[in-house]
């Protein structure tokens, strides 16, 4: 793309926020002080890039006030603000950003490993077994539960991680976000106060927001989340539900210690809690690594997975274990809500697990994921960053750097200068907090790129 | 399987009610006459079952009251009401009930047209073109609207209904029942009154269930909704949806006419009403057909679309089409709620679009139809029976048969015999109402053992 004045990317900037709903009708815009301070840029680039909304009719400026949105005729955040589409905005708008995915750019921001490392397995190599299941699988709805041959084999792999279930205790599901969905739908009323990591996964808040619940961040540690914050959040709302990564925390690459799993179980039972366990980075980590439904046998936990990262998210297949009354409820929703999950697919995944490929393929992915993980470690000791913890592996580190106070603007800084990064606000149940940390993806962490964007801003700060 | 004598059947069917709910704890059973008089079973058949479910544990004999299910000590039910999961109860139980295939049974009352009429597009054919796109569709996430290749082609499909779209206008989903539910979650909020056709479409009840809507039913007569109920409970109820099939109508095959087709929109106008037109049987269908969607052009509709039942349902793709607007925001949600959707099968369904034989393919499936439907409707006629409507082609048709008030009691006959019926009453937004109709599988309808049935019946009676 042809590169825009700084002028005309801050206007571009702002225009988006306006036009995705983050900036409301009405809403005054930060003053040119303000602006200058928070993003770095000059007095004179502010001005013009104001100046050019104005024009275009986006805002006005008033007379010792500064400048305010302009209200449009009737948008549909002020039709019906508690309509779960505007509940959900901030979200939305967030994981729009998201998608946007500019090919010239470097993907530090991506939640999602590279292609290269997933390429080993060829989907196209198992075709011819997954079509000699014969035309039930190929033609018509599945079962409530899911392919019962993939069950099977999920068994083993739960076996492997000493996660004790039968087939009758799994029901797959269109992805983990689905499987986030389905429990959100059984367990969730609008109005409930449910428990979210802080920072955490945020489709889930989307999710969340969408059903109209109340959500209660607990603080992520680097062991885990904070259990005295657990508590006081427990007695004052009295939820019945929360959600957590034990495992290659996203977005902090964190573990849970075994010491709080076990503490964090006895405070699930002592409130009647239900955990639902998002273990969707499994494939990522070693079998033995430290797993709350591990300990606890499916009794107070939901246990969440998924292919999408190890495997391929373009054929949606996950899935949920539980205790068997748990599972069935949860079949019947995801029946009432979709039939069934999509058979082939899941037909597909079933023959690729039956591959011994399919273990040296995970070893080969973690294998890449240990070595960029200790180089991005490295890279960013030498940029003077501050990390949240240092994992063996992990797809994602959370970092500070220094000077850095807002990576909103550090995100909108290394963007114009072609590098996306996920800042941690995104990651927040508060959006609109200022947050120093941002999530990058180690896969991309050795694009010169960016180390050197960073070692730039830091010689002219 | 090896027959059960008549009184294992019966306690097995009151077991099912009972475990899936339909039954609760502290009802009382049918009295032993009126159990006899509905199913026409003997006393000393109804007494053994009963006697066997009260040896189980099931249910307990009150002196001089009759058969109680015996409470549990803590159902879901009871627990908490409200739930979700518990307003759906009915409609899961009836879905399950559809779930459960008995290979020795014949299929009357399935949903689906049998997969020999599916085979003659191979989907393994295709599968070296669906590799070809590349590694993205592979092994990523799909994009917020779905693949643009196959948005591109529905655009022409849309073309040939008369409804003009452009690619930003349309949104894949993951069936048209992903379409329904994106759909509900956009505009349905607990307690939202929301129109819906009876008969109707049972899997979209328990979507508006789960949701907490409140249904109102339109009566369907032969030509489409009967408009002055629909004024009626606009009028009393002001409600802003109305989900409905214009083209062989699930369950009584029916079409919309022209005349209320146009009167229909008048009165959506007045009244500010959304259409949602699912037309999940629009290949089963001339593409003249009247569709309300071609009428307004997508102003006051909404068009759901599916290839689940003429190319496969173990993919999983369906699509919505709209203003640009509605469908920009049901993008959102389809985001937030699952990532994306199977680019993979979407791809798949691309490439199938994209061959000369799909058009051959629609045209055999058509022509099997009018042939089946033919067959069919002479078939009832030999049998006595009243039928709804006398489609040329359609997948289902409706009908009642001489002396048959209750279609549950006719069900509970033919399952007895092999035969499986889809009771009209699972149609109903009221499922306890008796209801003398039964929806048929056209190409089921000539196999012997059900005319055999049926006529061994009414010599009985």
């Amino acid at each position: 793309m042809a590169r825009q004045t700084l002028a005309q990317q801050v206007a571009a900037a702002i225009t988006q926020q306006i036009t995705d709903g983050a900036l409301r009708a009405g809403e005054k815009l930060p003053s040119l002080r303000e602006y200058m301070r928070l993003h770095g840029h000059s007095k004179n680039t502010v001005i013009t890039a104001y100046e050019h909304l104005a024009a275009e009719g986006l805002v006005e400026a008033r007379h010792g006030q500064g400048f305010f949105v302009i209200k449009r005729v009737a948008t549909v955040a002020e039709e019906d603000e508690a309509l779960p589409y505007n509940r959900a905005l901030d979200t939305i708008w967030m994981m729009r950003q998201q998608f946007v995915r500019d090919p010239g750019h470097s993907h530090l921001g991506e939640g999602f490993p590279p292609v290269e490392w997933l390429m080993d397995m060829r989907l196209d190599k198992f075709h011819r077994q997954v079509v000699r299941a014969g035309v039930t699988t190929l033609f018509r709805y599945g079962t409530r539960l899911g392919n019962s041959g993939l069950r099977a084999r999920l068994v083993q792999k739960l076996a492997g991680y000493n996660i004790a279930v039968s087939t009758r205790q799994l029901v797959t599901t269109l992805g983990a976000n689905h499987g986030m969905d389905l429990i959100i739908r059984r367990y969730v009323m609008p109005g409930d106060p449910v428990l979210v990591e802080d920072p955490g996964y945020y489709p889930l808040f989307g999710k969340l927001q969408l059903q109209g619940a109340r959500m209660l961040g607990v603080r992520r540690e680097p062991d885990g989340p904070d259990l005295e914050a657990l508590e006081q959040l427990i007695k004052a709302h009295r939820p019945k539900l929360f959600f957590l990564q034990s495992i290659g925390h996203n977005p902090t690459g964190s573990d849970l210690s075994p010491a709080k799993a076990h503490q964090l179980l006895r405070i699930a039972e002592t409130h009647d809690l239900l955990l639902v366990e998002n273990d969707a980075m499994a494939d990522f980590k070693p079998s033995s690594a430290m797993k709350l439904s591990a300990l606890d046998q499916l009794q107070r936990t939901l246990y969440l997975g998924s292919f999408s990262k190890s495997v391929s998210a373009a054929l949606r297949v996950g899935f949920i274990a539980g205790s068997k009354q748990r599972i069935e409820e949860l079949a019947d929703i995801k029946m009432v809500l979709h039939n069934s999950g999509a058979e082939y697919s899941e037909r597909t995944i079933d023959v690729i697990l039956g591959e011994g490929h399919f273990l040296r393929h995970l070893s080969r992915l973690q294998d890449r994921l240990r070595l960029a993980t200790a180089r991005g470690l490295t890279l960013l000791d030498e940029l003077g960053a501050e990390v949240f913890c240092r994992p063996e592996q992990s797809l994602y580190l959370w970092a500070r750097f220094p000077g850095v106070e807002d990576s909103n603007a550090l995100t909108r800084h290394c963007l114009g200068q072609g590098v996306m990064l996920a800042p941690g606000a995104i990651f927040s149940t508060q959006p609109k907090n200022i947050v120093p940390w941002t999530r990058l993806n180690v896969a991309y962490l050795d694009d010169p790129l960016f180390g050197n964007v960073i070692r730039q801003m830091q010689q002219k700060a």
